[in-house]
């Protein structure tokens, strides 16, 4: 997502600094302690804005929900809701996806979503794409033995080689998957993305898969 | 595929013994004394009419290929055409997908090839799919260690079905996907089958996926 820096975005960020944390390294292994409740933490990667986090915090109150983005300038806005009308169940993270095995423990996170991720298109960059196998290893890591994977995207290319991946990945186990989410039986729960309205107003399909771990192996 | 009673098929079953084999399990670990040569044996399990195989059996000289279907009034016209016109390196095979590790021996097959294959939509029929996961142990039974599995359908729930059982399975790794074979890389030595024609004319997109499989134990 390429946005503009934003000149009231430095500003904000100073004035709430409470309300996020950059390179969490700190908080891995406490993010219970930092929720001041034991309720399921989940984690978006590649949060954009934030609408799609923001509507599961509300609905949500039971779970604390945090929103994962290396785009300051994106997070902002996010910034800017939280400012104005808090979510105590949700916290914002400026960090690189690379990094979250040094942003949780082994197990702190209960699910796990991937919404509309850059294709990287280019075979040079398959390892940023958020669904590479070195992910996979992380999201294993950090996710809770029962914890689920969801992803989705409208680009065909980087949703085949997720499933692709995800198949030759030995640890991973798919459950769900649609070609086309809005018409599926799973659209029912689906919570929306900004992405996700543009693109179904194109009438482009989008693709949808779920998936588990694996239990981690007590050796690592 | 639902075929009449040919009132033809019987005389020409009588007359062309030596052109086909009903549940060959004697020529289990017998098919290159059977075909008299050393060359590769492909497999195409549920061949229908026919068309498919016999296109890959003429361009191929130097590869086998055994036609394995269940319907005796299909595979009549497959018979039809080898009775007026031998290809010596095909061979007909009336017989029961489920029975296949009877009728080839473990590595004894190159490549598999299952084209628009009974999508059995019911839950209760689900074993009968030839993708299930009963399927996939037994197709990693016969076929040689670097062999393929090639599968291709217009029917999308299949293929979302064979995809899971496919990436579900430990044994089975997936090498090429597409959702649209025709508009794809691999659409350039792709052989077409009857049914294949009737769906690209409606303009309805071909699923393709092909898969290997990891090396069998020695111990079974």
């Amino acid at each position: 997502m390429r946005i503009k820096k934003k000149p009231w975005a430095d500003e904000l960020y100073k004035q709430n600094s409470e309300l996020f944390r950059k390179f969490p390294y700190d908080l891995k292994n406490k993010w219970h302690e930092h929720f001041l409740n034991d309720n399921p933490i989940e984690l978006e990667i590649g949060s954009g804005k934030g609408g799609f986090i923001t509507q599961l915090a509300k609905s949500h109150p039971q779970k604390n929900f945090v929103a994962l983005e290396i785009n300051e300038m994106a997070l902002a806005y996010l910034l800017r809701k939280q400012a104005a009308e808090p979510l105590k169940n949700l916290f914002l993270v400026i960090g690189n996806a690379l990094e979250i095995s040094q942003y949780f423990e082994v197990g702190e996170v209960a699910n796990l979503y991937l919404n509309f991720s850059d294709p990287w298109p280019k075979k040079k960059h398959e390892k940023r794409r958020l669904t590479s196998p070195e992910f996979l290893k992380q999201y294993q890591q950090i996710l809770q033995n029962d914890g689920n994977l969801r992803f989705k995207t409208d680009n065909q290319k980087l949703f085949i080689y997720s499933l692709m991946t995800m198949a030759n990945n030995n640890a991973t186990l798919l459950d769900k998957v649609t070609f086309d989410l809005h018409k599926s039986e799973y659209n029912e729960n689906n919570v929306w993305t900004e992405y996700e309205t543009k693109f179904a107003k194109k009438g482009q399909p989008i693709y949808m898969l779920e998936a588990h771990f694996k239990e981690k192996e007590t050796q690592k």
